[in-house]
């Protein structure tokens, strides 16, 4: 008979657990790659982006600092070099850090050396997992969960930066030509879901993995307010776009409103206009948009904007917390292998709050009270971005199934566009 | 025997008592420029300010576009130009306007032009005030109220400007040669005043003018904090830069650490060190520094690295709201004429929430619940500003007397440190 | 009965006239600024221009820096730190210099105070003239000539910037409202006059002053050319800018070509297009485009783009400067008080070689064979800019009279245009 | 028995010659690729270089626009969109072009399928040797003449632009490591040999290939003048560098010392210096500087600096060529397989004339006397780069042998130093 375990203590069966979670996470990152040509591999096209042979060094050079270095004895690094090379902002590391800007100008390390330092990396962390000793096993297991988010943040990444990169190629091509869209449908009628106001709470329940942002769970008071029980469709964009929404200056922040005049911005990121009609550039390549499908690729202030103009406006992160903790997390997921967001489903209340397109908030991305970065470098991780960004919520259909929850806050630059981002609409009650 | 007025009548008594209000801040803004030369008028030495002419005309313009064409029937623009010349970012009038970067590039017109232009306004603006027919006059009145607090901010910022301007030039001139320094002191022990947590309400009472994003009033949750009792001072400051914390990347927001190593920031704003002594610029010119005066000319960044080094924070703008409702709005402004903050006075409690420095929160600038902005191009003064930008209260050595209230929302982008910026700590209780 | 002079001696009529060579050269910069206001004299409005203060002041530290400190025993500076400010480029001086983009930004010291140092300056210059030994006479009346003819250069910018001042500003201000332009005239038929070729010597003759950077004379082999009798005028320049010269590349140079995309030229610096017709900022204010003018304010790219339209080329320096040599120098200088080309004199052969426009050559700017750059300081005059500029000849509308030779070589940057610049065309006989 | 050729007929034999010299130029290309991985085809890290596969894919479309598609009845284009994508800057072609400074922003087409468009050329090309009347030959060889030579250049910049790849990973790659550097040797002093002055011809002579730009051939007169025996060697550009030459503006050009103080230069491009002494970054990997080689990667203003230190100057291309046409075309091309430049062989006379390092010299590259450029696109090729470069002769370790001759001028701007180039002095006699 198998004597109980001593609390801290990990039995034969966690660690077979978190090695088959360990290997679940790596594999889909190298799954996702798998459509890609060599060349593929090695561009940025703008510096937001990542080669995707840098997100895939990048994931394990985390895992050999901030696991294998520090916890198993005589773990020797694949490479000198590549704690410079894949270091991607923590300041604080001896290292320094190859600038950003620049990743996609190393041919070397090679797509197939790259492998091999996975495969380093994984071999030393099959051995950790199994050979950690239990005193350690309480922060190996809860670094090496931090590291799993985090390779899963990047498998987002890479399918956004994947795209991004498609979509500037004048040949426009598809990263999975096999990926089918949805079947063209008009968006049914929006409807708004009314909530009380009053306290609530929002943040982290505590009964899983969460990043330090969403913590400590706290306190805030709401206005009663109503929420749309879909996503903005593009049909609905549309509308926008040809009331000449983005030529009245009344409709838009004033930096938003810089940004769109220098930029000459004039429909989301990745719509195009052939011959008078619309196309919008997906992962399966340039197809007809979709009217009702949800619009994506939209700055913070295209967001902002639309509300303006629709006499509506976002809701704050607490509004959709509260919301969002009262359904399932289901949805639009990567595991869809839909890689676009797909048309509400038919039904009532309120859909698509997970998947399909990160929902911009009108929340900017702050500490919340009482909030303490960790020590060391894994403080960098969150609270030093804590300035000028705004909060996304939901996830995507580029996100892995599982990774996200009622309170995980995504946060982005108001400019930036190149996520799966959208928006729901709002109002006071 | 006078009869009794009708209501949204205005009586005579009224009238003149406007009026007088007008002239005497119409005359500030030109006392505050008696020290200038014709060419201290001319110049902008960085895009965030405006030459002095540029402020004193635009001033104006704003009388003339939002009260004299409207409201006075027969009024005769004084420039066909100046609304293109004088319009600051009003996107939404059709005259559009002189780019803000190009604003030190016009010699012309001159600086006696300018003031004929005040003096035609000022005209004007007594007869509109005089003749008004009752039904208009609560419109005209509200706007004329804008109009003179309009002027105020600029009053604030023609001395900030003027500040920079002098700052700049290798000669570092006196804006006046007479102004005193506070005498050298050390600064007395911080202390912290506790505050009790829970629902709370912030924003404008209703019971004089407010800026449309102090509304509407609105309950918020708070959690129990504490508030030091004066502002940080220069004696303090000095050894965060002494314990060389311009060089650790732990302490910064990644946004602002990437600025100080662009820029080679390494103390505040004004701050020399000459032959080994920390020396200040102010507008009496260059002084030893005082290690008794609050820390000023700090950016958000600068602030909350400063913070987060005292192992304390910022306090957000309700927390600050509800500490300085409780207080009598007293404090060194611009009528003291010390034109620099002042060492905290003696005593207990809390000191200096007004006047001396616009105290950075830790709160975006954001809109309130039920937030909405004033129809036409008056509802661009404050609402499209709300991205990026973060809250200061309080108002500052440069702030006219009565300008400011506990719900007063200043807000500056995190970078930004030539107004009078400095920062008092908080911590969770 | 005056004894004879001992070579280099310097009898009193010499100093005399020297003296009064000196005052006019000095007074005709004052008179040139008799139309400007306080304000005037503080602006920069692009890089290359500088504030007409700037000009008054550095003109004087020439003198301050090479003559009076050097060889006036107990000379004492105006000010000390105007070495600083008013350095333009002499890099090999310890003082180092104030940035050149950054000479808008000062308005102090301000114009009261510059002729102050004019007048501080003078004084000591007529000192240094009446009492310098005669052992310096020769090194410092070279010096002095250098000087004077230094400020002739400005003189001319003085003109140039300041006409880039008033252009850049919307109210179009004229320098001075009394100049009065030229008759209303078409051109007259361009005809070409034939050179031979063969040997020919080109460079200073020495028989009075000239700039190291035309020397040493020397011989160039040329081929048979034959040259415009005019300058290419108004009339013509509209023809190639309707035939829409601006739009096709096979016409310009690789340079040139990014620059007018970029910028988006389409037509003369000062050229603009009200109600369909063309009109011209001149230093007069807003004209009518007259016919017969000769085109002013073109690049090099231009000037080489119409060249190449028209069939023909732009002329050598050396091409240029043996024509010259056989007519007499006169023409349409500043004196005249025109400020601007004016249309050919009727009449036979070549006009216009001097005055009215600098004319662009084909020739880099680069060093005659066997030229040497002074020693020192002043060898930073004109040796430190041969590369990539092109040489212009013949002297401008804004050129004091006998500032010019035949073997005075001007420099530009072929991007460049807020000099007079024109052009005549050439070809190959 | 055969039959005489008529004029203007390409017997058999002729173009069994032409197809050889075709395949063997092409073949180069390829085979100068072979150290490469797939990924290293893909990157540009500055703007002025290509990726690799962009050199391979842009002079086949040379070969397809210029030849194939205007002679080659019945040629279809491989891909529609690879005239967008290859054209380098022919503005009048109605393609447009893929902007240069982006070429590494594409990931397809693919290596491979660069290789598949070769070989589609390839066919075709074969196919109009063979098949192009005779009628046409005369067009067709010189148009194809032009077609090797441009790919020619281009195996120049493919070995120039992976060095700049290589050079700027940190890694450090060698191209190939099998490459043996030269032995470390230190040079031989330098003597000057005397030349006469006078007329002298240079330019093209008509006996075989040449670029528009070496035409016509004219006539120059001379100074007499001395020219170096060899090259500058390391050693005593390390004089240069260790005597502080980079801290020293009166040695500069302005425009030089602006740019090696804005961009911190201090030494040549490839030069680094480890623990104290000097290493080079080759194309074998970074080695010991080798003392006795010649200096390379120098910019225009790095020659001209050193030639001023060193009390001589560049030689103008007219003497270079003076001299050039009196020896043999031998040195070290990329043929030797060295791709670096080698010692001075041992021994008297003008040595080092071709091969090792394009030498600076200190004319502007300018049209020649009568010059014309072809009609239509061709007419790009060369004369619309006639402004702001400056010529260089004799050919580098990198260029193919058999491509550069005495009147060879290439050309470019002043601040590039990605190339091999150097530099010979000179003195007047």
């Amino acid at each position: 008979m198998q004597r109980a375990k001593r609390p801290g203590e990990a039995g034969t069966d966690d660690r077979e657990r978190v090695t088959a979670n360990y290997l679940a996470v790596r594999q889909w990152s190298e799954r996702l790659c798998e459509p890609l040509t060599v060349e593929d591999y090695v561009i940025q096209t703008v510096v937001e982006t990542s080669p995707p042979k840098w997100h895939l060094a990048h994931v394990s050079w985390f895992f050999e600092t901030f696991l294998l270095l520090p916890y198993l004895a005589d773990y020797k690094v694949f490479h000198p070099r590549f704690d410079y090379l894949f270091n991607s902002y923590y300041e604080q590391l001896d290292s320094g850090y190859w600038p950003r800007a620049q990743r996609g100008l190393l041919s070397r390390p090679g797509v197939a050396e790259i492998y091999d330092y996975r495969r380093h990396v994984d071999a030393a962390m099959g051995r950790l997992i199994r050979e950690c000793p239990d005193a350690q096993w309480g922060s190996v297991s809860e670094l090496l969960l931090l590291g799993l988010n985090h390779e899963q943040q990047h498998q987002e990444l890479l399918i956004t930066d994947i795209k991004r990169n498609f979509a500037c190629n004048p040949l426009r091509p598809a990263y999975r030509e096999d990926i089918s869209g949805s079947e063209l449908v008009s968006p049914e009628s929006m409807t708004y879901i009314p909530f009380t106001g009053g306290l609530t709470e929002i943040g982290d329940r505590g009964m899983g993995f969460a990043y330090d942002n969403e913590r400590p769970r706290h306190r805030v008071f709401l206005q009663p307010f109503r929420l749309a029980d879909r996503l903005v469709s593009n049909a609905e964009f549309r509308e926008f776009v040809e009331d000449d929404g983005y030529s009245h200056p009344a409709l838009w922040l004033s930096d938003g409103w810089q940004i769109i005049v220098r930029e000459r911005w004039d429909a989301p990121r990745y719509w195009e206009r052939i011959d008078g009609d619309w196309f919008e550039m997906t992962l399966g390549g340039v197809r007809p948009l979709n009217s009702g499908e949800p619009v994506t690729h939209l700055s913070y202030y295209e967001a902002d904007a639309f509300a303006t103009w629709a006499g509506r406006r976002l809701p704050t992160e607490a509004e959709w917390e509260r919301a969002a903790s009262e359904v399932p997390i289901n949805g639009n997921f990567a595991d869809s292998g839909l890689l676009h967001p797909a048309p509400a489903p038919k039904g009532d209340g309120l859909r698509q709050l997970f998947g399909d397109v990160w929902e911009w908030t009108c929340s900017a991305y702050l500490p919340y009270p009482g909030y303490r970065a960790p020590d060391g470098a894994l403080g960098e991780y969150n609270g030093k971005f804590m300035a000028n960004q705004m909060v996304l919520r939901g996830g995507s259909c580029a996100t892995p199934d599982g990774h996200v929850r009622p309170s995980y806050r995504n946060f982005f630059y108001p400019h930036e566009r190149w996520q799966f981002m959208g928006l729901r609409l709002a109002e006071d009650a």
